[in-house]
């Protein structure tokens, strides 16, 4: 995604991407959009845990969409108008969530935790929006916000013959790799400058498609409306990922082009009554990553390094920031989006680790995969695919010997903050700039230079103290993690202890001013050096050694998904074809009922309704997490306490699907995803619908809530209608 | 210390033992007693850091005092009656801490830190004791503490010559720790039985000699006072090891004997003015552990290995608890304690990892050592001395590659939680205790059979949910750390998922029941068997393993032992007799001034007053954990303000000390050691008094506080005049 998120993805996606939202990883490939995303088995999850022959499973493209299982199913005509519509009026959030347009006057309706980073960045001491909430009754009073993208897909191009034309079977790995980024740079180029839309080549099914996908940047958006955080995240850590809730999750902004609303061809209708129970509704939003294809050895490192990894790193990072945040409430205020994003990931990631060491999940999955290769043994013609395996697991060792010290290196994971990878962009941007196109590191490509120089430029406040304690914590871990007599590490903390060399580099450091990262881009490797900046020293001092290790990493992966894409043919050959791939992080549509669900032999009902808030508040004395707003509490009288609240689904939601609508047979909006329930954290490897759940906000009470706490009768008429008043 | 806690030592030194108290260990000794306490270098320190070349160093034995010292810094003339009256008035508690006699009817005063434990175990849901606190008015409203054991030092006898006797230099390691084992045993029970007192050997200098401790038992202890836990721990986490400070940290038991208040002969006189800020003033208590003598091989295995893994299990049980506290009031009441200890202990060893990591300190430490080995080598007679340190280096090795499994399997820290322990001492009683008693573990030795019994029969409550998030969350740990395909994992998940496991475990033990416990202990191995528990069972199918585990480290512990002991021996040669040893929560006697400190070119003064709580309060809108009991907000107006409140001094502390008493030249009780400020927990590795600071409340805050706030009178009284009012 952007370049300077490269380097400091693990931090972004602490911060940005919630569940349902993106997951934090200690990450194995250098891209989210083209790494290690498979072919998955909708025979294996279906049998194995929902233990019905048609379960409300998918997450399907929109140009692939489960016409067929819907019609049989639900009796429901998927229409090409009913599609269009809902696809253009969704809207993917790049740094991390969905939305949907409710107002033809461009209005975006999301999660609260989805515009939490936006809200982090407007705010100052003085006026902390995250937590007290904001509301623009004109235009005028909407406020923009610092390097937020939305994008609206448009269209999908499949491409795949052209890439596997490019990659001929006889090249090397690292051949193939080079080739393949080379063809995918050119084919975005050229979609960039033929239709000035934003165009990403995604690889589906793992090597089994390759599609182009062509959305429509907004980057001018504009706050309107957040409620209080203590709502919008009512019950916080505790209640996250548990059911019955009772939270106001939501968000709008309003999306400009040329200083004016935009005008939108697609936006979804409000429904009068919402979400009923047993009905049929659809989610349409970008679950993030799943891993539902991966081999049982993927599995296993999964499960036996990656998760006890980074659950280490995350608990380690949640009582760092946490302890810092309780000193005063100015710390609190900067670190909360990322201590929220941290303890957000590491429960998420806590639930998909206790299902990887279920017995009953991987047993099934073990079991699939070898009737899967007993069967391919007896088939001649699909030799390869069989041996396929066996090159799984090879690179797979690769790269368990060489990932941790990636992660910690090129990941990023080393330095934690902002500052490091602004300089490590600045310093990349100035040796890559110059090269032909095609043969730049991926996020230097000219198709990403927009998203590139709006996240690179960003005038997101940094605080000094706040990067000291970052990096000098992760110095620490860097050190821990390599090893103190490590060369690398020697010469990283530079005689000194990690926290006195993180004060020296943050204090040493220039890149937190954006007008000398303008220059210092612009100037390109020769002003880079003669800025002579202590941070960006650090990182070239380290970039050899992490680009080589990237470059490892990379042709591990290419093997990988070579001999994914031959399991994926072998697998359509026998009759896989009439399903999804897994999620990559664009649209998709899923669908399912409002349903409830039995737990330790109680049934929890579909729907919580507005009373309940009030009751959960005094069962805790209404103590934090559990406190109320102020306006909740004077306005109780006047609410209608029945008015539905939150409620539950069989949809097959992920990461990512955060801010996803909800809508009904008629395509109306009637819910926001916001969650999933403990139980769902499972369906990063398989689905099940006896307990998991997809969590929603209804749409009575959003505007229950406007109206009656929030006194914003003209959000309540431009939902209802529309149209903006003028 | 006590059996049962050798298996649950971890959670045990969690739970009980603060800083100023003993710190959590990846432990790597079977004891906490005689293992690895070094001979300490004053000159090393002294030159190192403080730059003075006499600092108010040291952690003094008794029978060892600093009487020319302090002649010569502060002229001050040390006696054998003020020294007899002073550990007589000390009071050590067994579950981690210290304290003093206060009045002549065995009133004793220590922090409410260390009583929290006590006071937790006899909290209810309906009467939280430990977060509300607690008053009785009258003898008869005093309650009786769960297994809370106090000694009182009586005799310290020099049994180095015997030890030395038994154990002949041509003995394996394994032959040696065995003999050893067994005269310390013999001598332990033979005290016992002459002198009715409890007798411990204690290794000091690590061999350079070996003390024989008699103390008095208390095991009548009943609860008198506690403030409330907000005003006890005002500040919490974020304002731990801080300064300045407020924080009323005391809690005040009674002493019976016979069912009577006991008579005591020795108690401290209140002071009536309390410490003055450059006063001399002296700490008498039970420093828990330093590492002060360890070679830089085993410091960089703490630096490398041991603090890492330690940090990263208490961060991880700090999230666990943290975020099952959240989910109910009952759960943090339940919790809260454990997450104050983890809390406690997480920023104690943050801070100390952070010591070693600083080259300024382990640059010293390599070139003393250097410099010594360089001494050695040119005198013959100490060439025993000299191959030492590689015979340390030979030892540290076989640890380094079987502490990990020892840690998780005999350590039990891969089981966490109450009833594992319980289920395992059961066991293993009924094998050991018809062995001779030099031939037991040392736990089951007849010697420890009065404190094993007050351990294994406590009636302290157990709740089996909190024993399934804790078991489960260990089971998971230990998964992780030993792989899911070690055969000994497998067999402890018996096919099931971690989760599933401790939820089969928890339900299908009894052993909670404390009278099904004095069965199976009376009945011995047969009964044990016949039980058919499914916890016993657990412990037992890992039981050789785990015992194996135990002998290979005990052994290299011994050859480390031993060459310590040579090491020892050269440097007494050379001369450095003169000295005190590292730590081993035996008294010790401590002096320095009442003295601020700078921080970031700031003055911090010397004493806060009770009107800075109020203010420190308001900076943070009284939210918790800045918030204020109702009857400090209630009474502050009849306070008066100016009223010293905290204070810090230059007195050389560590985990342990926390509750001992503070008092004057003429030996008056002045204040109680509460913590040490963040520079203090380098203290561990080497004494500094730049920064370095104990923390005690102020004596006359604690009196203020009685009187106005608590409306204790008769409590007053009996601290001014030391009588109790019949």
């Amino acid at each position: 995604m952007e370049p300077v998120e490269e380097v400091q993805r693990e931090l972004l996606r602490i911060r940005n991407l919630r569940l349902p939202s993106i997951r934090v990883d200690c990450t194995i490939g250098p891209s989210t959009m083209d790494t290690s995303f498979r072919f998955f088995l909708p025979t294996l999850a279906a049998a194995l845990i929902a233990g019905v022959s048609q379960a409300d499973e998918g997450m399907w493209l929109y140009s692939r969409p489960p016409r067929e299982l819907l019609r049989q199913k639900y009796n429901f005509e998927l229409t090409d108008p009913w599609l269009e519509h809902l696809q253009k009026s969704s809207v993917r959030f790049n740094s991390g969530g969905s939305g949907s347009f409710v107002s033809e006057d461009g209005l975006v309706i999301s999660n609260h935790h989805v515009g939490a980073d936006a809200l982090q960045k407007v705010s100052t001491e003085a006026k902390n929006y995250l937590q007290d909430g904001f509301h623009a009754r004109t235009l005028s009073e909407e406020i923009k916000c610092v390097d937020l993208e939305l994008n609206v897909l448009q269209e999908i191009e499949d491409v795949t013959t052209r890439v596997n034309l490019a990659v001929p079977a006889e090249l090397t790995p690292d051949e193939a790799f080079k080739a393949r980024r080379r063809v995918i740079s050119e084919m975005e180029k050229e979609s960039l400058d033929r239709t000035k839309l934003r165009s990403d080549v995604v690889t589906l099914y793992q090597g089994g498609a390759y599609h182009l996908y062509r959305v429509k940047r907004y980057t001018d958006v504009r706050l309107v409306f957040a409620p209080e955080q203590q709502i919008a995240f009512f019950g916080g850590d505790p209640d996250n990922f548990e059911f019955p809730r009772f939270d106001l999750d939501i968000c709008l902004f309003r999306v400009y082009e040329n200083g004016q609303p935009v005008r939108v061809s697609h936006h979804l209708t409000w429904s009068k009554s919402g979400a009923a129970e047993g009905e049929l509704t659809f989610v349409s939003g970008h679950p993030g990553r799943t891993e539902r294809s991966l081999t049982v050895t993927e599995l296993e490192y999964l499960r036996d390094l990656q998760f006890p990894a980074t659950l280490a790193r995350l608990k380690r990072l949640e009582v760092l920031l946490a302890a810092w945040s309780g000193r005063s409430e100015e710390n609190a205020r900067r670190a909360k989006d990322d201590l929220f994003g941290v303890q957000n990931s590491r429960k998420a990631r806590d639930g998909g680790h206790a299902g990887l060491y279920d017995p009953v999940i991987m047993g099934a999955k073990s079991r699939a995969e070898s009737e899967f290769r007993r069967r391919l043994a007896s088939l001649p013609e699909h030799a390869g695919a069989a041996a396929a395996f066996d090159r799984i697991a090879a690179a797979q060792g690769v790269i368990r010997q060489h990932r941790w010290r990636y992660t910690v290196l090129e990941g990023g994971q080393g330095f934690s903050g902002e500052l490091f990878g602004i300089a490590r962009t600045l310093l990349r941007a100035g040796e890559e700039r110059p090269k032909p196109n095609g043969e730049r590191l991926k996020e230097f490509g000219e198709a990403s230079r927009p998203s590139l120089e709006l996240s690179l430029f960003s005038d997101q406040p940094i605080y000094p103290d706040y990067e000291i304690l970052r990096l000098s914590d992760s110095l620490t871990w860097l050190t821990e993690q390599l090893g103190y007599g490590d060369p690398t590490v020697q010469k990283i903390l530079a005689g000194k202890s990690p926290r006195a060399r993180a004060v020296e580099l943050v204090q040493g450091t220039k890149v937190q001013d954006v007008a000398l990262r303008k220059k210092l881009f612009e100037g390109g490797a020769g002003a880079v050096t003669a800025a002579n900046d202590l941070m960006i020293e650090l990182a070239r001092s380290i970039d050899a050694e992490a680009r080589e290790l990237r470059k490892t990493i990379e042709t591990q992966d290419e093997v990988k998904k070579q001999a994914h894409a031959a399991i994926s043919r072998a697998r359509f050959a026998l009759g896989g074809a009439d399903s999804y791939p897994d999620a990559t992080f664009t649209l998709r549509l899923a669908y399912g009922l409002v349903k409830g669900y039995e737990e330790n032999g109680q049934a929890v009902p579909a729907l919580t309704r507005i009373a309940g808030l009030y009751q959960r508040s005094a069962e805790h004395k209404n103590r934090p997490p559990f406190d109320l707003p102020t306006r909740w509490v004077k306005r109780k009288s006047a609410l209608n306490l029945k008015t539905p609240f939150n409620f539950v689904g069989t949809h097959d939601i992920i990461g990512g699907n955060s801010g996803s609508p909800v809508v009904n047979r008629a395509g109306e909006f009637v819910g926001i995803i916001f969650d999933g329930n403990l139980p769902s954290l499972l369906l990063d490897f398989a689905y099940e619908e006896v307990q998991a759940r997809s969590l929603s906000v209804h749409s009575a009470a959003i505007l229950e809530a406007l109206q009656t706490v929030y006194n914003a009768p003209e959000l309540v008429r431009e939902l209802r209608t529309g149209l903006r008043k003028k």
